[in-house]
């Protein structure tokens, strides 16, 4: 009773909507009728769902490590796909070879002021049995460093982001010819070594401090989930922002005949040789760095104070890698539509793993294979979904989304065609629902988040996802707010590359760790620290089939623009603030420069430089994309009252959906981005300095950061092109329901 | 050439005033005639200054520690007294026997879940001689925690302030029974057993966490001047907020047969037993301690993951003093003024050390005494000043302002009467000019900071300390602006008691480190790493010198109102707002907690607790000082308007100097604080529950603080009591001068 009042109270004083509430209204894409059946069909569909099953599989997937090539990588896909085939799909195996490097050798010591051999092993865990697999598991390394061998003093460049050269550069602290010493942490890893190079480091070393994943936040493994100081990050850094995928097959899928580029050609692979160690062995480098002390944002959790070189301390770094292709096999289970057989829903989750991947990625592909397991009987039961349904289990993610990019490619024309939508997962963990997705489904997804309930409280994943907006004085959501997706998994061939509206989606917020691409993402760990009763894998089995059920059954596509077009307004006011604020930036920096405050501030005993001038930014005209706005957000209204209303005339709802089906495909421009053709979206991209953090309206913003003032002019104006396109083509849809 | 282009720019664009052009003005207090003689006189004063005897003098007053009562403490005294005397001052010595705690017996030792018995040790430093000295130093102790012998478990508190209570409380985390670790810093040291004790805490443990002043700031000792793993900082822990000085005589001198109280009736000794340890010696016992992981902006740089407890970790805190009188000597010497000897303007500065105290108190007391040799040689010259200069090197500060505070209550009557200002000082280093004092003296200080040039920059200290602001994007100073005073040095009795306008002064932010208080605050790391030269000191000697020399010269005294007024108007706003922010707070919270929003949030796994509601704020008047405010500002307007006309008749010369001298005591009220009448003053005193840390308005500011809101009536009912009456002054100088 106490329950039941606060929660309505919590509903009345903060405008939350009540699951109840929502659940009398129909669902977007569906008549009332259809709503009330389709509202059956999915409380039938929670009732199969099974945790036991999801802990059974992840017990055997995660046995022994299965990276790409391994033999039990095939185990796994044989397992998956044997799944699949008793539950009822047409099964296919499509195997892609590509390139993946593993290690040969990998050597690291210091070499000045002192010896030290860096130990590069992550010891057996007492209790963990699969820590002790250590000749099957790949050990610490990231794919796609180039071989080398090199020589030089160390400079500790903290994150080694942009951010971080310009406090180098005030220092006076070039990285010309060092090896770089960077922390995990602060950008995708790729972007690491790709600026090291770009600055004239001859090498780069990554190491996880504890500040960011390790003791710092919480207890180390075993007796907490938190990386310990063995632990090391594995990982790729191909030059993702500029195309993920085989670096060999740029573009096109690595099927048998393919052309493939010699290992020379390929431009997504490191400049440099890169090498990621533990903070065990860390330390002794990092204690023997002299020079400056570094700034206080830079400083991580070692007991040590940080300096950041170059020297004294002086390492060689060698690596070789075996340079073979090996085979990313992806898992495709079909389940055809009864009704519009070639409109495609995509649902999809990767399978290798970089050891054991408890976590990554076999706690998302386990909800997977229990939501088709689900459907699959419904199926069996008379209820097969009006679309095709598709499960795809990729192979070959964590060097590079390398197994779904060579699919995407290789089925290209026939995906731009068909597919309405493209659902992800990766690892999840319990707590709260984090979504990202395309903002033509933000309402649609909404209802979703409204009608399951969160396994612990007993109120919906929003008003669970809410309470926390609310208790840490943000504002309170009036509806589920999709992140803008940038890169780190599966969807970005679907979205950035050929513009299909696509989903990310997990739980998070209660299940934090350090185990991330290392040894210790065992199933023990996952069992003990992450969703150990599987009940928030379950929920997310209840919103990604959701997702997947409601796009398949829809009677018109669940498409709408207002949210969209809120969005993309906030993103131009976003781009526009940038601009003034750098601009403002730039004057005062020069300002301060001319009137010789920063020499007045400075002290003598600091090796202090001036700081350059910075380039003063010019007034854009965005105009352009203000005025497509403008139509857009008219059309998008007049959508919406349509939709209201209906089609009159029933026989357009083919070629209504058809229309809807497209619109994403509207923002994508054959170019692509400048200097990265292969990311063709022009509202959202991953960052080509972030990496896996997103840029929205990439074109433009990118420009304006990276100060190429002229691109951004030429950019305003294909933004604006692709707007108006997006808008005719919402034109074309209200045309078709009146 | 560069250079003064550059100057000319700054001082153009962003409004600074140059050195050259404030020399022009006539200097507040002096007419266009006396200007260029006290500004010829300045000139004469800077050439007197010599570098090198600051140097000798702290080489000898710091060869051997010399706390209260210890035998080289006399040595100073004696060594101070004689230089006086040297330089024609009538000196005396005035001794005050005050009750000074000394240590017994220390231990402190973990018996669960292992053994580990804390060193309390300071080793020796190679290369610094002083530090072996350890027989004759003090060791690491909290003066005026009381004796003890408890054994319980730990609870780590963080800092030990209010805020982390709270934060205790909504995890449902009591200290009642237990012993709590805290952090230095954060507050005033004695904050923290005040308030541990105050929530059932039996003993308290304060350490050094490298994250504060250790290797997370920078390098530690030798190798640097941060605190390395065995420096402790000593300090009183009376109950300084409620009252400063010899705890036995409150309110009164400690004079030969003044009556002293019994111990157990001294009720600013704390109440449960305290001990300040090293991290060396803490870290075992953290790392012992379990229960939740404490919140991110409680960790520590300690290479652990911080729990909360309470226990398993469990000690024993075992202390005993000596609780001796020692003697506090007073050295006072005086040059008689020559005009005006019953105006008394008196500079001070502390001797007694923790051990060495290269930087607190001797890097201050060997800046106040070459002011004073300078100033002797000008009187030999035949430029006595008018009034009367009293220089004061007081014993016995470090233990709680005991010296001074004594002597100010022995001569209370005959200060009241006598004194225009008090100017302090007490450790100083290089860098950037920092000073509070009463803002009456704003203006006339602000002229100072215009014609004393910083030793390394070549522009005035004003113009550097500027353009720290302005490089740290904080708004331009169109003048300096003096911080309110606090506590933590021997201004408190002048300023808060008695409620003469003083200043409190010193340099740094170019000398940061971890010695304070430790057998490190030697000579060997004063001349590495703080002002080796003492080029900061003679440009304090400057600021100072003209300070007092100014003060003891004026026609009319350099008092004005005008940026007094705008100062306690952005008080009452502040005060004003913080009701507001309190209420908003209070509501919002109580809401989250109505709504159940807390519990949503909390991960089950926690051990989380609800937190209870907090009292509503109800709405204040506060009309009764707005009212106040703008008769205040007309006045305050009124009196510049009649200081630019002069004073007609000059007769009444006298009698004005004497009401503008007793401005400052219309700010006091001899009831004084609620709960500490020691504290007199109504616009600054240090805070309840934050030590040195100033409250402005602190009989408002508290009473909303700490929710005594029929207090908070009363309080706005004093204030504009006090603020009329200071008004009504203004208007009897004005009267002076038509």
């Amino acid at each position: 009773m106490k329950r039941l009042q606060s929660l309505a109270l919590l509903a009345i004083a903060l405008c939350l909507s009540m699951p109840a509430m929502m659940a009398q209204s129909p669902i977007m894409g569906f008549s009332d009728e259809a709503s009330k059946s389709q509202l059956q069909l999915e409380q039938d569909y929670d009732k199969l769902l099974k945790a036991t099953n999801l802990d059974e599989w992840m017990k055997y997937m995660t046995a022994r490590p299965h990276h790409v090539g391994s033999p039990y990588d095939k185990k796994v896909v044989d397992y998956v796909a044997a799944k699949f085939k008793e539950w009822g799909y047409e099964v296919r195996i499509e195997k892609f070879d590509v390139l993946f490097p593993t290690p040969k050798l990998r050597l690291l010591e210091m070499t000045a002021p002192t010896k030290y051999k860096a130990k590069l092993i992550e010891p057996a865990i007492k209790g963990d049995e699969s820590s002790k697999q250590i000749k099957e598991a790949l050990p610490g390394y990231n794919a796609f460093s180039i071989d080398g061998d090199v020589t030089s003093e160390l400079v500790f460049v903290n994150y080694g982001i942009p951010a971080d050269y310009e406090e180098l550069e005030k220092r006076g602290i070039s990285v010309e010819g060092k090896i770089v010493i960077a922390k995990y942490a602060g950008s995708w890893r790729g972007i690491k070594p790709k600026l090291a190079a770009e600055k004239g480091a001859i090498g780069c070393i990554i190491y996880s401090d504890p500040r960011d994943d390790g003791y710092y936040q919480g207890d180390v493994y075993p007796k907490g989930p938190f990386k310990n100081e063995y632990g090391v990050q594995r990982g790729a850094v191909m030059d993702l922002p500029y195309a993920p995928g085989d670096p060999l097959t740029p573009g096109y899928g690595s099927t048998d005949g393919a052309k493939r580029l010699k290992i020379s050609e390929a431009t997504s692979l490191t400049k440099i040789p890169v090498l990621p160690i533990s903070y065990n062995d860390a330390l002794p480098l990092l204690k023997a760095i002299g020079g400056p002390v570094v700034p206080a944002n830079w400083r991580g959790a070692l007991p040590i104070t940080y300096h950041i070189g170059p020297g004294p301390a002086k390492v060689r770094l060698k690596l070789e890698f075996n340079w073979d292709l090996q085979p990313a096999y992806n898992v495709i289970a079909t389940l055809k539509g009864s009704e519009l057989p070639d409109e495609w829903v995509i649902r999809g989750n990767h399978h290798d793993a970089w050891v054991h991947g408890a976590n990554d990625p076999i706690s998302g592909l386990v909800t997977m294979m229990e939501e088709a397991r689900a459907v699959s009987i419904l199926a069996k039961q008379g209820h097969t979904p009006k679309r095709t349904l598709m499960y795809c289990a990729w192979g070959a993610e964590e060097p590079g989304l390398i197994g779904s990019t060579e699919w995407v490619e290789t089925h290209a024309d026939e995906l731009r065609e068909k597919v309405v939508a493209y659902i992800n997962t990766d690892g999840t963990g319990a707590g709260f629902l984090g979504a990202g997705g395309s903002h033509t489904l933000e309402k649609f997804f909404d209802q979703i988040t409204h009608v399951v309930n969160d396994p612990q409280k007993g109120v919906s994943v929003f008003d669970r996802r809410n309470a926390r907006n609310i208790a840490n004085g943000q504002p309170s959501w009036s509806h589920y707010k999709l992140s803008a997706l940038g890169s780190g998994s599966d969807y970005s061939p679907f979205f950035q590359h050929l513009g299909i509206s696509s989903f990310n989606m997990g739980f998070g917020g209660e299940s934090s760790g350090g185990e991330y691409h290392t040894m210790y993402d065992s199933y023990k760990l996952y069992k003990r620290f992450k969703d150990p009763t599987f009940q928030y894998g379950v929920t997310l089995a209840k919103v990604a089939g959701r997702t997947s059920l409601r796009l398949a059954n829809a009677e018109v596509l669940p498409f709408e623009f207002k949210h969209f077009t809120k969005i993309v307004s906030g993103y131009v006011d976003e781009v526009t603030k940038l601009a003034d604020k750098l601009r403002k930036e730039a004057d005062s920096h020069n300002k301060l420069i001319e009137s010789g405050v920063y020499d007045l501030v400075a002290n003598p005993k600091d090796n202090f430089k001036t700081p350059g001038p910075k380039t003063p930014v010019p007034y854009f005209n965005f105009a352009p994309i203000e005025n497509a706005l403008k139509n857009l957000k008219n059309k998008a209204s007049e959508f919406a009252m349509a939709s209201k209303k209906g089609i009159s005339n029933s026989a357009n709802t083919n070629k209504l959906n058809k229309v809807l089906k497209s619109m994403e495909s509207k923002l994508i421009r054959d170019h692509g981005l400048p200097r990265r053709s292969w990311y063709k979206h022009h509202i959202y991209a991953p960052g080509f300095y972030t990496g896996y953090g997103v840029k929205t309206l990439p074109g433009v913003r990118e420009a304006i950061e990276q100060k190429n003032f002229d691109e951004v002019t030429e950019q305003i104006t294909i933004l604006s092109e692709v707007l108006k396109d997006f808008t005719a083509n919402i034109d074309a849809a209200i045309k078709l329901m009146k």
